[in-house]
């Protein structure tokens, strides 16, 4: 299969044919855009730890008109927090059934599911991972995931598998140059 | 000896077999469900990191019927809270002596030791493992206590190792295929 | 080229020669001196983690003379606490474009933007990037960064990447030795 | 030099000779106890996260009646706490001369220097490695005391480099065996 040398390595050339017709992104958060790590105190706190590389990436995709949805079945206040931060439109917490949720976002935003990527960690996102059109997972995901995932990132939970997968999106599409640079050079 | 292939590598037939009939689960917090961090600040505040993977494996063994308990040597209300939240029904915090608490519980339960799983970190959890029929611990458990398991989990403890215990119970009992899926696809 | 050997491997001659004139040392927070992460609660609270070894390094930079400055994207009180702890007295945050804040800062201080090193981790510390006389970056820098780097440290960000930086102005203006420890044996 | 088999790996049995008689562990916080991380919030907060495995090393020494101290240029109540919780007798804070704190509690102790052992990991160490009988440091200490240290524990600091040190001292001392389990079977 052809490969296309990228700042991740060689990726499919036909992975990045696919990215490069996305309209939505939908992520899970615990595992996916965290390390897994859910903190509490004795009292009522609760915190995770999230990461900039990848709040990067999510301001970078909705800049450029891409949907972005956090679909998770946990229900966090923090979660809401980090993401109205990232100016994220869709959040859907609690959610059990996140094939149904995608489902009906696809839905209200017109859009094909062949044409969202779907990002998870565990087994609670195959449900999403089976109508989406492309899956990717962090590396450190569950072991039954990464069977079953389009893309593995080369990096782990929370330390920019998101950002990865949101490079390769924008690279796709011609925002990015292969090495991970705009096209543009805004920066 | 014979070895089965699962999404955790080869693991003994022997092993799996024993997993098969097991009914109660008792495990250690700090260094087994955490990476052993425990975060203190200038007032009252005392943090640890869970991993969502865990729960998750511990919600799944639950909803199986399997009993789960928490032995620890500390006391915490934080890890009272998230044991609460995953419906933890078997909740033993300050125990000097894991072997005795074991025991009693599993006379509580009218269950016999041998039916009992141990998963631990460190020496004080060595009284709990000669009682229980099969011991397990993280990868980055003591020296001494990854000598004396019967299955060292290839994650570190706060990052999987507690599911990947789980899946192997639920894999040997045939609610999960060997790659970790759930057989009734439930998800 | 000539390699100088040093406590952090072998280093290009080249590189310590412009590290010994420079005068300012500006640098980013979130991914350079933290490892990315932005631990968030239900309530108000944001937490970054710092590391005590970087803080050694900003201490000592300042101590010698060197002028310090925080130029960041993200605007967060802790950010400030911990800078003031440490004595830094520039700290720019929330700037969109570092370039732009990079050449007001060193034309306040009368200094040339080629006496200035750079530490950043990201696309948006590339204009500052583009002006200062040397740019370095943490082990776990964005690729594109990496690209761009004179040199990408062996330690990763929030874990020693700035205090290798330190260290290694400090060795190539003779106030330490090749080892890290300080000729003055102040310890 | 004749090595000893222990569950750390082979140790020089100079090395395990000299920490037979020690009578006195003194210890830094800051990447010793911890990974170096300073968690800092918007408000007043400050956060570390010691380990609960150094921590049973700490108890375990004083129970046997070795003398422990903190000697920590930090000043952090948190520390305080923990050391207190630990039942740490010596908790000297805020010393900007190590080396003169240890002569200090030695001569108050009536303990020779020479049966004091130090672990710390970065310059404002040098002091009291200077002075005590045996050096230590976790694998992730800063380069130059890594030079200067009789014994680079495997683990890094944070994560057990600690509690390496306290049971090569037990098994030292014949309390433990070389394979880390208590010669008395206490556990």
């Amino acid at each position: 299969m052809l490969k296309i040398n990228t700042c991740y390595g060689k990726i499919d050339s036909d992975l990045l044919t696919r990215l490069s017709s996305i309209k939505l992104v939908a992520f899970d958060i615990d595992g996916s855009l965290t390390d897994g790590g859910i903190y509490y105190d004795n009292h009522d706190i609760e915190l995770k730890a999230f990461n900039v590389k990848d709040g990067f990436g999510v301001v970078t995709l909705i800049k450029e008109g891409i949907e972005c949805a956090v679909i998770t079945g946990r229900n966090a206040k923090l979660t809401e927090r980090r993401m109205q931060d990232l100016k994220v439109s869709h959040i859907i917490q609690g959610e059990a059934d996140k094939g149904k949720a995608l489902t009906n976002l696809c839905q209200s935003l017109s859009i094909e599911p062949e044409d969202a990527v779907c990002f998870g960690d565990d087994l609670n996102d195959m449900p999403m991972f089976r109508i989406a059109g492309v899956v990717v997972c962090p590396q450190d995901a569950h072991p039954f995931i990464k069977n079953h995932a389009d893309y593995i990132t080369t990096l782990p939970g929370g330390h920019g598998a998101f950002r990865e997968l949101c490079d390769l999106i924008l690279i796709a599409k011609g925002i990015m140059t292969a090495d991970g640079g705009f096209v543009d050079e805004r920066y």
